[in-house]
């Protein structure tokens, strides 16, 4: 297989701010470490549940180099880099190599849909002026642009290209993926709802920001999984998977906020426009925790 | 869990013509007893693969008798009795009873899109009547209209309506209604590229006509299933993917015909307007099926 | 212009049922009579809003009879007659010319997915055997199947095709077609909220059941984009759009019965699984009618 | 009606880059000029047309002072504002009512879902630190969100929030909005094969960046319109629409770019990952733009 780096539970922080909406560096720090603390196999800042694309160049790179800062090599650093153009993708794959990160992950932001030449160009550039590696990030919600198997199969002939993340939510695409890319590539699953089954399809890894909330059942539902042992992956995945529907459903940032203030974590602010859960979306989310932890 | 007659590998035959596009019956049990020989749990005719909503009533009628006197009895039958209106719905559900048929299989086919009311109203007006199992199923695709969770929940307080066989090819929508509707209620899957995924939710069928082509792979693949071997099971679903793929992208009567073929089986001729598969996808699937075989 | 028979309101009748759900013809003629006394340019029985499919091959020839009959020449008749398979619709179309149509409505019906080259067959299998116009109907909502730009202009060929009757509800398939196959077809609008984008793309005619409640209205917008009198036409449009919206999303028979009943307008049962509109929708419909009338 | 400053034909200048993609000033003034100099009601920079996202901070507001200083008054001018966060776009806001902008235009872009109540907080944030009116852009394609009527209806009782540009590219929109919100407000047509039926329905403006390749035919349709004389403006329209249906398809900023080379203009480089359009595509486009000029 080719250069990867990260299997199993890759975690993702969310990016706090202070009563000024500026970034809490010093929270972010104390969250990144719970994650790490609670045994995930790779931490990966600044991606939609870090709120990247509304931070400055400034705060992306301080949250770059907290994370490195303070895993401190324990596990693997996934850093998101994407931008909507090359230049400023180049500017920050560099700043996140320089400062340690195992890989960067990129995804085409397109505000104007993208060709395939257009990716490809874009990967390409990013890639030839860095040496670790970089996952492809298939999210049309979030990009706006739905890369083919076929594109992805052109991305990876780029040498340091070497994983890929898949998050259309659609279970058939992992198949395809999987079936027409071959055993030599990594997967990871960037979709909540679908942590079982694309184990089940062979997904090397699972993209989540519910390790914030729930990294035991995370973790146990990885291990299943490991120990071939379907039954119990099975009774974990469905044990956990309102919390997992509800932190999609409520946007990760959100859900993630509200869940570690019942877990009785400060976790900051959020940057307008984005407002904290209503009331009642919280008293909903409590119950839910309420249950995972009972049963 | 409520009564259920079905558990692992539901057959679903074809409806051959002759020439003159009248259905051939001596040449249907034929195919019907291919299927049972090779092993499948449950044959199920007049489905979308027997082109259920292109016969007439006499012919229907055939078919069901013609299913149940060659299964005789080695394993359930499930008849497909789905029509428009209400009274031909109760009228055939009521011929499946009388001429032995295990359960009948329902899909509240719309060409006016049905209110919630009007469906359950359709279902339990059916049910009145009979006193064998109604499965009831969902395939938007199909039936033109997409029941809701909170909708199967109402049609399961019908006392024989038993089971849901979900068609959406969501497999999200299989984690929901687990979830929700409980272990009550047996599941079975009816969208073939969700095999593995489904059995990975927890569903107690597949409902498929690839057993028409592969009936070994589909068998091994819920026998792994049932030892917990998912390593195995993942195998032999990526080794039976394409044959799936391709069926249900052509058109499930076409490529069953076009494969049997291939197989040295006469599957007769296709009522128009449906039309053989170009020369060029016989050759294509002439491939999948000689890979799978070497494989 | 190819040969075409109709222009301005084509008017589509309901079919009532009696108690026990059978066809009640006494009554369907009353329904005609209505239409054309309101000064409908033509009649078209048997369409979507004539519940077609849920209908019995007698109850079709019943039906095509009373409307000829009815009619009785004052204003061309379209004659639905599509059918799930070819010999059924050659069937039914040879029944329509033999008693009178001016011409027969055809939609590719299709439970399976059909193929361009089994749609040209099929229209050129029906247009083969009779002599009267085809008006190829597109409306994938209904039967499953988008006809694109290509596909009709092939149908074009067929000689007795002569007339596009366009449903998918997007005003630029219509200004697509207009501008690809050019002014030698006639295009008739099928989309109720979109009659006067229709009109302004160039339809000639509006096949519409809101005839059935609102004819002045319909009409008097005919007559104002025929004096090229677009002010006017966009006031009857908005002062009639509540109404077109209304029909459509409660389902054309369930609100025309309903409306009718509003007029104290006798319309006769509807046949299940079709159940009334709920009392709530009726007061909504009643308030939106009596808004119409006062405007 | 409430405060409205724009009618007609709202021109989108591109915004052109250099060889090393950084913004050309010099040229985009002369863009601008060629487009007041045509005869635009109103000159809209930092559109999507104008690669809005794909800008500094520092870059926008050159752009801005340009377009306010090339106009000089002659027209008024729509200054697009949009930004992620609410900060940024409170600050671009008020740099552009500084500089002498009109109106500014905001889409509620959302990287993360907005609800109802995060959008109109946007929304009544930027309004409550300027003076001059705001169009409150609805375009889910680029903004992943698609405000409801009754979001709109709320956003209208800012006091300052005055017009609405619809993009869905479904004129049932328009139908609805014209229909619920009433005459006292201006509705402008943001897609450009909807120019049409955009003004059948009563838009008062049509926004487009076709104005940089055909400008005396997106006038002369607003003439028609404003003549009343529907036949020419059909004419009209059918006359432009391939322009307008490639530039929409190809990308706005892509397609004008090469428009604008074919019409002997230069229009300088794109920023990456933006590419210019391929030479089939340009030779399409010169088929396209010769046919129009023939005509």
């Amino acid at each position: 297989m080719k250069d990867t780096v990260f299997k199993g539970i890759i975690a993702y922080p969310i990016t706090p701010f202070d009563k000024e909406e500026k970034v809490d560096i010093v929270l972010f720090k104390k969250l990144v470490e719970r994650l790490v603390a609670a045994g995930s196999h790779a931490i990966a800042p600044l991606g939609s549940t870090g709120v990247l694309p509304y931070l400055s160049d400034e705060e992306k790179e301080a949250v770059t180099e907290a994370t490195i800062d303070q895993v401190s090599g324990r596990v693997p650093t996934l850093v998101g880099v994407s931008n909507l153009t090359t230049e400023k993708t180049i500017y920050h794959a560099r700043f996140a190599e320089r400062a340690g990160a195992a890989a960067v992950m990129i995804i085409p932001m397109s505000y104007w849909k993208l060709s395939d030449d257009e990716i490809f160009r874009h990967y390409d550039a990013v890639a030839s002026k860095i040496s670790i590696p970089i996952m492809a990030y298939n999210n049309p919600a979030t990009s706006g642009v739905d890369m083919s198997t076929g594109l992805l199969k052109r991305l990876l002939e780029i040498p340091n290209v070497t994983m890929i993340k898949e998050s259309t939510g659609d279970i058939q695409r992992m198949h395809t993926l999987k079936k027409e890319l071959g055993e030599e590539v990594a997967f990871y699953n960037g979709s909540n709802p679908l942590a079982l089954a694309a184990f089940a399809a062979g997904a090397d890894g699972w993209c989540t920001a519910a390790t914030n909330l729930i990294p035991e059942l995370n973790i146990m539902l990885y291990d299943a999984v490991q120990a071939n042992d379907w039954e119990k992956a099975r009774q974990l995945f469905y044990k956990q998977l309102d919390v997992l529907k509800f932190i999609v459903a409520k946007g990760l940032p959100r859900a993630v906020k509200a869940g570690l203030h019942l877990l009785d974590q400060d976790a900051g602010y959020l940057r307008s426009p984005l407002q904290p859960l209503e009331e009642k979306e919280v008293v909903h989310l409590k119950q839910i925790l309420n249950d995972v932890t009972q049963m």
